[in-house]
């Protein structure tokens, strides 16, 4: 679930007096996103997102992402937009937590990925590099290429899924590293560009159209194809792991028909698919090796990008993704 | 975290077809309520909440909660109506699970209850009552007095969080089940009318008004000075666990102004108060002692039950209740 904090109604009264967005009238906790605790907000002026970060957001990477979202908005992209308070900011504290309100961003996440949705999550992830192009704050990849090794390190010694993933790990990580491209275009990347993130609408039997992309809070600034290398893992392959060519060309040419990708993006894919693939493997190995075996929680399983990871090796070259 | 079924896009468009509730606008998964998955649901009409029954609901008690709160509802009572399809059905299926579409409640429940809540709360659960009055329909507390002795028996030879405890409720349900009275008025009651139950709204500064009140998947058929008995436990002990009399007095006054308790309901509180304090100590041992140490769910704690029963096996009479 995802409120870890809760927030008494006279603290929630006094914060939304700094605010002119109408009378509260309702308040209730939601259940998506897993870094923070994020509210339905109703007032009689409309709906908001309440959200209060927890420990694992650092509270001075906060402009970054407000002003993000913020600069995308005025450009035209649909995000949630941090509400400022009357005293223009945007970014306040409610129950101890660094807190903003954003818009509500209708549509619904599609719990199935179809390959009609991936033309134009294409087409969204390449207007939101658009619409970031100018924006000037800069944020390292906290969990990029550099980030890899140190992290398999603190897997090591712990429980494996599969006996030997360690070492299958090491092998590809050192490929990886070294096949990685330094010359590709750079910009403000989603990095986390998940289904549950990309919200759709659609008319009754029409095709589904992008509303809104959301969850900010893994942006930074990096190479602007290992974004799309994200999305390939993350919309292409099928729930037995098989790769979609389908979804993967539809993806990719609603991308470059809105932004070009380079002949050297082009040719980098595969590296950058391996590299997306390792670094949700690791981040999932990480969890699993850290999880009590006998806790109710739900580890996400490793081994399902660990099976990513195995078909970008195999890829003899831009043409397995379509191109 | 409450949802527990996730619903397909498409699946969800061919349910919402079968209602005449407008087109979808969003679709979010509410991190509140325990047992079933509830989702908020906006339309272009308005706001809904979206239930998915899982498996601790027995599908042949749903028409009882569904017909309790339309009927509820019909006669006045502010709490969420099933919605029905165009074929007159409100209870229909949804991702292989019963599933029913109930109209949204504005307001927002308490986290730190004040006494200003508890006149409020306790005229609305005698409005409830009132409200219920004439529903047909009957169903059996299976968390009532019946229940409790095979209860505490399943947490035998189990953890204890304090050593003894089990002999010590023994002592306390002997107590109980003599003195249980069995000719007060019977009726709907909620049987689980804790703060998270009930919405309030306010105006700036104003007193606090009862919206609505939710979640009726434990109501059933048994005494109404037992609801009161519940309310008291769940609404007048400070974190602390010191009992709040004017908290009690508030919530007695407020009920017994809409509905008056017969002298043998007054007479029979503590003995209630002990019955319900009991209940949920029952409950919380029994998931308790089920709950694997290592696992990342919190426990609640069946002490602060245990704690408040020490307060009613130590109450005199009514006259603790501030009666």
């Amino acid at each position: 679930m995802a409120v870890y904090t809760e927030v008494t109604d006279e603290a929630l009264r006094a914060f939304l007096s700094e605010y002119a967005i109408g009378a509260l009238v309702a308040f209730r906790g939601i259940a998506e996103g897993v870094e923070n605790s994020n509210y339905a907000l109703k007032t009689d002026a409309g709906d908001f997102i309440l959200t209060l970060y927890e420990r694992r957001v650092d509270p001075e990477e906060l402009p970054y992402f407000l002003g993000l979202m913020d600069h995308m908005a005025a450009r035209g992209l649909s995000c949630p937009v941090p509400v400022k308070g009357r005293d223009g900011r945007a970014l306040r504290e409610l129950a101890e937590r660094p807190a903003a309100i954003c818009t509500f961003l209708p549509g619904v996440w599609p719990r199935r990925v179809r390959v009609e949705h991936c033309g134009p999550l294409g087409d969204a992830l390449a207007a939101m590099h658009d619409a970031a192009a100018d924006f000037p704050m800069r944020r390292p990849n906290t969990l990029g290429p550099a980030g890899w090794a140190p992290l398999l390190d603190r897997c090591r010694g712990g429980a494996e899924p599969v006996p030997g993933l360690v070492a299958e790990l090491d092998a590809a990580l050192a490929g990886i590293l070294s096949d990685w491209p330094s010359a590709l275009p750079l910009g403000q990347i989603h990095a986390d560009l998940f289904p549950d993130n990309v919200f759709f609408m659609g008319a009754n039997g029409g095709p589904p159209v992008v509303s809104g992309l959301i969850d900010f809070y893994f942006a930074c600034t990096d190479l602007l194809a290992y974004d799309v290398a994200v999305c390939l893992n993350a919309w292409c392959f099928e729930p037995d792991l098989a790769f979609n060519v389908t979804k993967a060309r539809a993806l990719l040419g609603a991308y470059r028909a809105r932004r070009p990708l380079t002949q050297a993006e082009i040719a980098a894919l595969p590296v950058l698919c391996r590299g997306a693939a390792i670094r949700f493997a690791l981040t999932r190995l990480f969890d699993w090796a850290n999880t009590p075996a006998g806790a109710l929680v739900t580890r996400k399983d490793p081994m399902e990008y660990v099976r990513r990871l195995r078909f970008h090796l195999a890829a003899t070259g831009p043409e397995a993704y379509g191109i």
